[in-house]
């Protein structure tokens, strides 16, 4: 490397995102993700219910030589789990979702996911199967949405080329001038609040929410449940919030058995 | 897409750079570079003595619908003849080459081209084969070199992924401004809530928290019903969530008329 080369040189472990793929088909792809996350600097794969057995040969072949990426990856049955360590997640999509989110180029993203590792977030991003992408339940889970615009004649990408484009933008962003966005500002005696207690909000509320009838639709259930959890998965909640949260629900239920 | 969106839909033909393959060896690479192409709107395919015969099937496959691209592509015996009708030439490297060469990163190399396709300029991007690259007699013929500062440790990019960087910071290029902040982006069939229902939903919910006792504490309510406040005030909700959360409330404390 040159010498104005040099000033680049990063740690590639520096708290990036970790890359999520969710029910990824192809070992090979997933091989090509390694390496794309390798060259940009990150490490932390996980996958969640791959289609083809793992270990993959075709992973390795294909990851020309990001075995680290690869050795490291965890695997897990559900999204909620591979997420539950993740303070703020993007879901990306091709398409809108008829939800209410943040929608973020790859550089805005890149720029937030950095201002965000500059304080110690843990943050992720999801991708979705190759045919399909996301459903609209892993969608609800995230914090907010990035979409890579492409020629919209032809925008589909193969998945190790998703990866890496948003792998550029944060490998590059860290060149970039400081991100303009709004800070959250947090108290000092609380936290973010985590993927893992985010969703023991969401199973506490519709537990109460399945009892008391809300949710009695079958067909309208599983949208229902989406618009509740994106409303919170937006809100960037604190541990003492969902703490809080969960009191308000556990209060408003038992008052039936306080009163008449 | 959605209406912000549409002004980013741009001719794929707007006098984007040809992208010269010297040598390429493997057919499915080739064709993964037209698909990566055609992602970006570029689809000024040059071959420079390819390995494999030509056409080639497992291009076919590999392109994943970006058909056109590989059909127009054009064959070359020697690199010269393929640039012979370009003013403005870029080679790609992945190391400095002991000559005096402009080099650019692919950003700035991006804005260039844009600059050059605006006065109507023939421009190219040469990348060598996927082994080692371009040899030093064909980045002599290049008037600029591009390089993409990625991990220093793992450096090596698949040709495609090559192809798709250049080509993304091409495309992303044509944006005078980019987006640099997550954009809220609402379905269409709701609408911002107003502060007004806001408040009704800070008074419902306040409401039946004093009911059920959750705000007795007289001298903790009105930091409690700060920080509840501020929960929703940030979420940035929509009409129908309120509806939605009012809802939800109503159900939970109504159940204590159902239920024992």
């Amino acid at each position: 490397m040159s010498g104005t080369d040099r000033s680049r040189e990063r740690c590639p472990d520096a708290a990036g995102p970790a890359v999520v793929l969710v029910e990824p088909q192809l070992g090979e792809n997933i091989g090509m993700v390694a390496r794309a996350m390798l060259n940009c600097g990150l490490t932390d794969l996980r996958l969640v219910r791959p289609r083809e057995i793992w270990p993959n040969d075709k992973a390795v072949a294909a990851a020309s030589g990001a075995d680290r990426v690869l050795d490291g990856a965890r695997l897990y049955g559900r999204t909620a789990d591979a997420i539950a360590d993740l303070v703020h997640v993007y879901a990306t999509t091709a398409r809108p979702r008829d939800m209410t989110k943040r929608l973020a180029s790859p550089r805005a993203a890149a720029a937030d996911l950095r201002a965000r590792a500059a304080t110690g977030e843990a943050t992720g991003i999801l991708f979705g199967r190759e045919a399909c992408g996301l459903d609209n339940d892993d969608v609800a889970l995230a914090q907010a949405v990035v979409t890579v615009p492409l020629n919209p004649g032809f925008s589909s990408l193969n998945l190790g080329m998703a990866v890496l484009l948003i792998g550029w933008e944060w490998y590059s962003a860290a060149e970039a001038a400081p991100p303009t966005v709004p800070e959250l500002v947090i108290p000092e005696q609380t936290r973010p609040a985590t993927q893992a207690e985010l969703q023991g909000l969401y199973d506490h509320l519709e537990g109460e929410l399945d009892t008391c009838g809300f949710l009695r639709n079958a067909q309208a259930r599983p949208s229902m449940v989406r618009n509740l959890r994106n409303v919170f998965a937006r809100a960037a909640l604190t541990q003492q919030e969902v703490r809080t949260l969960r009191g308000v629900v556990t209060c408003l239920v038992e008052a039936r058995h306080l009163k008449r």
